[in-house]
């Protein structure tokens, strides 16, 4: 049983770490943080957790999270920075569902959320908590960067690929759609039923937040800089991510082998047998990842299609998967759930 | 441990009755069956149960069921009432999610479904799967009906007024909208996405098949006939029923009492606060009915909100806590799940 | 050819004003105010119109609406109150959109919209710009205060029942569902599309602005006060309203020749033939009503589905309508369109 | 003022054509048929028709199209093969809007559409009815072939780059994402509310029938074959296609002004300015596309997105174009829609 701090509970990755952790066998919640909604049940602003946890919204100041075995930071950019340090020096376990570490680069970081960075001195040492990668860094890892939702769905999908070296590294295509609960639980006209509903774009075609992520994740296994075009778009439902990759072969390869021996042991990466078409609501509302592989008209294009639930595998389930990994815990713990179908 | 079969299980209900059952820990799956599917596995035709359950759809003559503990019908109306009788004399316990059972009045129900009943005389044997009027009589019933997702909705949000004879018991309003799933998983044109989607419509003004169930129930806690006026509506949502009831209060009561003393022991009712106004999300993939009573200006009318998700308390999940009673599990065995939400 | 201003051209109400005044013939677009977004071409705003309409929105104090022969207020609630009077003065004709002007009495306007009016001598003059009631009023008026959406839905559907003295007027029942843009053009959590989405809910069961508004026509038409119960609901659409409105039938009427009857001249309701039941999409886009009546099982209540756009018969088509006969156009110029389906 | 039939007027394709014909004011309506529903009221199927159509579906046998001066074909593909050449004997112009005449290459044709061609002869007579790359063969064109949806988005975003030179031919991408209405109106399970809502999935990676007609057309300007990996999705709206296509620049261009100058005179393209990202709903209900081009981050590969109404410019309003174009009618007659927003 570990003690756990959550800061900034108000959104919806703050509400989807409540929901996994609420029924965790081993995690007691000692606090969740919001300056705000300080004495405010959390109930009251989730009636979805009503009768499964009661707590209220405490303010910052009187969290004591420095007790905690464990803290997430479900804020946003800029905020764990600032705190983790403090923490971190008490002993206390920290990890970031923001994108505080995620950059190794930190003038690239500064350049892409266009802050200074607090605490660049913390980057070298944090774990970017994608753990089919990583895992046994994340094992003693005391700050792990929970990667973003649109870098997990597109690295998953080409890691097999550039892994083997069978793909041209410079003409990588990610043509992603997310479901609106990415842009967060925030007051904003784009985003309104009446704005993102029976509707579809893109956004963000010139440059994304998640476009040097995504290339530091992939570089690090193709062993050299990658060309990357990523092209994100608004899609409307609620939950899900689809990334749809495409890549020029430069050899042969068996490619449904190839990714089912990559994912074969990793719990949550299903690859779905040849043909096949995964759909987002197939991982609604939990950790897994599914992928399939196609070469269509055997020509030397690969397509990849990878759907992930952005709430899920690309936040809060993924930084469940880390704290169970960092602890001990088995991988799965309070994360065997049946997606919601339909 | 008990031996399930499920007979039809390619529906909604179906698929449902699988996500909640999968990880029941004192359910053997032993059989799911299918005319039209048998052989197909089970993960094949609904991927969101890929890694979760190992099974193929068999076919009935295939499918021993007599050697079961229980078994769920899932099918449409009519199957139950032709096979339920051998597997009770087989000392098989049966739950039947439609309707064969629901009636007492065997003309009634020939009038409303338009069939010859097969089987009246097991009607009068058969509990109405309602927990919350007939637990103790479930803990012993070998056949139940479980009720249907409007009649779920609507009677819990009347149970109180009526035993306590607080309303008019000849003029009730319920005015009901169902989120597209209840329609099931057939194919049909009026449920398609581009018809149903971005619309809003009543349906069967004239007499729904809910409208004899309900009447029924009510008459139960009222001991004497209602008149009810019953107008179902579909509504572009997946998941979710929203009842809106209305009654004449004939004597004053406190309503906000009277609500809470009625559920204060009932794990899967939540009467919420004074003002509030439950939404179906945040019930949305859980077994609870969430309500809330108004009388708006002080008049004499009173507002009951009622919501359930039309799968789960409204079928599926109501089913797997009648199971739970029928063999002495704790109620919400499988069922203490946090809704989905966003 | 009338010259013609809108004040606030960024919200809903606005952009579909201008949907419609941009094919109307006998319309010149003078000027659309905005303070925040003055000198921001329309069309950069609403890219829908682009190849339209070519304006630049303009600060209300360069825009010279006095010299407009009307000006419409698609503003907040309590703009109009403020600006109307000089522009009346100047002799230019005023709609408004919002609320400003609808409510009689000034007390109870001022209770429900929370500010002291800032214009009450003009209350008494003003139109209610509902033309199914008001037309010859209309014809000759200065100044119109336009409908709400659910009150045109509501009080259309009541009309001939009241008008017939058919039904009690103690305890009428209008259980309304709207789409979402009838909260607006505005960044708030709650509408989302995230947090309305795949949701139902009922709002301001407690009292609803409309509320009072609706009371006032109901009782205008059936000579007494009248008893009301009003809950709206907010579902997951983006247009349209639908109204069940439900009351006690006092003597035997032939319903549906009473609804035929009262609207056959109506070039904007469409009663439908008996036992049918409209769909929100099925005036989507276009300035219709559509109603049907239905007595369930014979019994004595009357049951009146009424659905409406409501950006247009709810907002920005009735006040086109109410241009039309203000200046002697014919009523329906502009305003015969198709609605779009699917 | 001309006399046309539509043959299979129930399908989404043949209720968009009635929508925009109905105001058309050089068309009059001689028949609609059908045979599953001959002698129905077209507006007791499609009640937006209500007050604006006063037609029965009638008989093909009874139809006598033969008198027309124009027969539009909205059926599925292999009718209007069977059909139109007694309709061009009789000097009937015909535009079909499956695609019976789309490919010129007919074994190609018999091999996507898994049939024999029932009347090869015609093909090489049918012209292609994309305005924006024939409209001079359209105007004296007796057969025309109206684009499929995706081909007509795909092939607008792709010609300026081909026809400049631009781009590698050999490694075209496009990844184009649909509403669910370009499924059709038939009963079909994947395409139900309560399957394709909340939900995100590509399909027919391996291969799709639009991919050879694309092909085609690229070739037609690119002058040589060409290379196309061609990946359809299916999103959670009703209306609309956004195409984002990518290709590899060969050589230096101003893409901006490329575009701007290849659609300056197309009265239905619109080309955004830069760095805009065009929504599919600021086309919704409208003939227009609109076009976005983008080079990020200044590399090699050109983005460029492109959006249609697929139920209009990706249909029956390209017919309607087509057909103005046939009669000389002014091009945008009954076209000049504003956009539905929201």
């Amino acid at each position: 049983m570990i003690k756990v701090g959550i800061v900034g509970g108000t959104g919806y990755t703050g509400v989807e770490l409540l929901r996994l952790l609420a029924l965790h066998p081993e995690v007691k919640l000692h606090a969740i943080t919001s300056r705000a909604d300080a004495g405010t049940a959390v109930d009251q602003m989730f009636p979805s957790l009503r009768g499964l946890l009661d707590l209220l919204f405490v303010h910052p100041d009187e969290a004591h999270l420095e007790t905690c075995d464990l803290v997430f930071f479900a804020t946003p950019n800029g905020i764990a920075m600032q705190q983790a340090k403090a923490l971190l020096d008490a002993g206390v376990k920290v990890i970031d569902l923001a994108a505080d570490f995620r950059l190794q680069d930190i003038a690239s970081w500064e350049k892409w959320y266009g802050m200074t960075h607090a605490c660049p001195a913390l980057v070298a040492n944090a774990v970017y908590g994608l753990p089919e990668i990583n895992r046994e860094k994340i094992r003693s890892a005391q700050l792990v960067a929970n990667p973003g939702c649109y870098p997990t769905a597109v690295q998953l999908g080409f890691f097999p690929l550039l892994e083997a070296g069978a793909i041209d590294t410079g003409s990588l295509i990610a043509d992603a759609k997310s479901g609106v609960s990415g842009a967060g639980r925030k007051a904003e006209i784009a985003t309104l039923f009446a704005e993102a509903g029976d509707n579809f774009k893109a956004y963000g075609v010139a440059g994304h937040r998640h476009l040097p992520e995504i290339r530091q994740g992939l570089a690090g296994v193709a062993g050299c800089d990658v060309g990357l075009t990523f092209v994100p778009h608004l899609t409307p439902m609620i939950r899900g991510i689809h990334a749809t990759l495409y890549g020029r072969l430069t050899r042969d390869v068996d490619l449904q082998a190839l990714f089912e021996k990559r994912y074969l042991n990793e719990p949550f990466v299903d690859v779905m047998p040849p043909g096949s078409h995964p759909e987002t609501r197939s991982v609604r509302g939990s950790n897994r990842c599914r992928i399939a592989v196609h070469r269509p008209q055997g020509g030397d294009t690969v397509v990849v299609l990878s759907v992930v639930d952005n709430l899920v595998k690309g936040a809060a389930g993924q930084a469940v998967q880390n704290m169970n990994i960092m602890f001990g815990f088995a991988e799965n713990t309070a994360l065997n759930i049946v997606p919601l179908l339909p």
